[in-house]
């Protein structure tokens, strides 16, 4: 192996302490000292490895090699260093520290490359504090979007602000943007964040695309009465319309054995929520993705449907918003044969798998070719304290990235 | 008609304004300055028609006519003035105050029976401050339960010390039990809450009994996970399992057309419930009602049989914990006979309903034979500002109470 697994678990030991909650979880909010104090250790890393740094006016942190001939579009590589609320050590924080291994590896073996190479960790990734995600990524490419400096956290700062108390300039952003045609690919190391891996024994899969979701918001309206006292025939139960709906969702979503098809209702309100009264009003949302975006939007038609027909059935009324309707992106064929070839040189039998989650190179897909390496992570668990991915895969998904990146330097 | 309709009518203005919301709603809470003023009003028309009046220990407001003959037991009526939160004018009131205008009209014709009559107004049958109904009518049968008094209000107030404020002391609640055998039967007219009457058009019910509710609480357990990475198969989804079991209870309540069974969910707790995490515990309520005990035991070892076989499906832990288990409790035939006749002399064809929600009666069930009658109540909304029940239908009512109540003195 070239790549110092020794060196790169250290890299995750001291990262992990800071933001530390509880033994193995890290809450560490973008745009915050603590995001400013990781920031900072991830700079020092960048610099041993031959690296110029500056956090541009996004916030994002930017560590550069200089290459040969500057005027070739750059490599980048990179991830997040921002965390959930209640988040592991891992997501995004492997994307980032896998790449500063390589670089670190690179400048041991002695190895220039012509064009230049740049690793960032993304402003706010998880985009939970804002309530709006891929900040950084974003920003880079001029995708910003209206009104998104205006959006509050909990305690009342605007992005803006916080930027500014960050020490960025959004004045600026555009000497931080990179023109178009000026990156030459994206790679991202990320944890699979799911089970697919852990289950089929398997510690490195390549991406074949990252499935955007469509989230619906869904309303249904019925009429409350005593729950003692209102004939069944004459309900208008908007719970029992909301559950329907939730299993109609399910049995859509797996409609086509083993296809990658999900479709999930992660929330559910209920009103007035009293245990002897009828529900009047339910709100749930809908989280519908596939890498085949024809499936999913006949999926979305079906969902409608039936929507519309448990709806009438029981008298409700229904309204649907939608919040988020992302295409699916690919990864590069090029890049997932690179990774497939060096995974077969380590003996890796690495399974091509698509990505559920969005991550930043999802807004780098749209300016560039890119692929991503998933190492597998513990019973599927992320978002969470328990996330786990061993320091050896972890190092057997840099050793893939470093093969990558020297394949790729060779085009 | 013997009652005088607009006297009824003019008692139920005055007393609307006694904790008044909006334009017609109330929130009169038990055991305190609002409830003490709607007792001192209505004490005054008890006084006004020949009754004793006075607060027991219980905080129940009794008025007495001494009957010719004390030492028989007492024809009781009554039902309660305390009011939900965000509720009507009429549920509870007019239990009350049709008994006093009952008392008023057989004092104009005369009338001075040989057994005492009580009027009540008992103290917190809604339940909602310290979360348990029914104090009053279960306090003077000496049926309060352990630790009744040490419940707390939302304010930190416990039952004992809502009591006192109210000018009650719990040392002497024996003083104010009825001793086995003292009560000769037990009368609540009440506002149906349903919407069975107003669907049928008949101003005016029999009820057949009250069904008591079983209420348990289920609570699932699966796996939360990523939304857009946990295959479908390999899911453990918490509120896919609870859908069903929605879904399930609706059939299992609605399998006989036409009978009175009522299931119903009313409230549902999701977690983490975060639109792209697949929820991994589901908290729900059941209200499962039958006036037919055995078929609503039936039906509970179904919905019970249903939740093993869905937990397992998903491979979900489940627990149940039962929270009340009422029995149905018949109104006395000989007082249904009574009223049936009273309606056929008023040209009123009122139908025999059973009443889903419970009420005073339930508790002096144990007691004595009891008999109620229902008014209707417009689109059978209750429990809400918007309840109404129009002054004609009361007093309808009324007139059929008050010759329910010359009748049984007769005998």
């Amino acid at each position: 192996m070239k790549i110092n697994a020794e060196r790169l678990a250290g890299h995750f030991e001291a990262m992990s302490l800071i933001g530390k909650i509880g033994e193995t979880g890290t809450c560490r909010p973008t745009m915050t000292t603590l995001e400013k104090q990781a920031f900072e250790l991830a700079s020092g890393w960048m610099q041993d490895a031959g690296m110029t740094t500056h956090i541009d006016h996004f916030g994002n942190l930017v560590g550069r090699l200089k290459g040969t001939d500057p005027s070739l579009p750059v490599l980048m590589m990179g991830s997040h260093l921002d965390s959930q609320p209640y988040g592991g050590r891992f997501d995004g924080v492997a994307g980032v520290l896998s790449a500063i291994e390589v670089m670190q590896t690179m400048k041991e073996q002695g190895i220039r490359p012509r064009r230049s190479i740049d690793v960032v960790s993304f402003a706010d990734e998880e985009g939970w504090r804002f309530n709006k995600g891929l900040f950084g990524s974003r920003g880079i490419l001029g995708k910003l979007e209206e009104g998104e400096l205006q959006r509050m956290d909990k305690d009342g700062i605007t992005r803006e602000q916080a930027l500014i108390d960050f020490g960025c300039d959004p004045h600026k952003f555009l000497e931080s943007e990179y023109k178009p045609g000026s990156i030459h690919c994206f790679l991202e190391l990320h944890i699979e964040q799911g089970p697919v891996l852990d289950l089929a024994n398997k510690p490195i899969g390549v991406v074949s695309g990252i499935s955007g979701p469509l989230w619906l918001t869904v309303t249904l309206r019925g009429m409350a009465g005593h729950a003692g006292s209102v004939p069944m025939p004459i309900r208008q139960d908007a719970l029992l319309g909301a559950s329907e709906i939730v299993v109609a969702l399910n049995r859509i979503a797996t409609q086509v054995p083993g296809a990658p098809t999900v479709g999930t209702v992660g929330t559910m309100q209920v009103f007035p929520a009293s245990r002897n009264i009828i529900p009047e009003e339910v709100r749930f949302t809908v989280d519908l993705r596939d890498i085949d975006l024809d499936r999913r939007n006949r999926y979305e038609k079906q969902l409608r449907d039936e929507i519309a027909a448990i709806a009438a059935k029981h008298r409700l009324s229904v309204s649907i918003s939608e919040d988020t309707n992302s295409e699916p992106r690919y990864c590069a064929q090029w890049i997932k044969d690179i990774i497939h070839q060096q995974c077969r040189e380590l003996r890796l039998d690495a399974p091509e798998l698509m990505s559920g989650p969005f991550h930043d190179a999802m807004a780098l897909s749209y300016a560039c070719d890119y692929g991503m390496i998933f190492v597998r992570c513990k019973d599927g668990i992320s978002h969470n304290p328990l996330e786990f991915a061993s320091y050896e895969d972890l190092a057997l998904g840099t050793e893939v990235l470093y093969g990558t990146v020297l394949e790729i330097l060779k085009k």
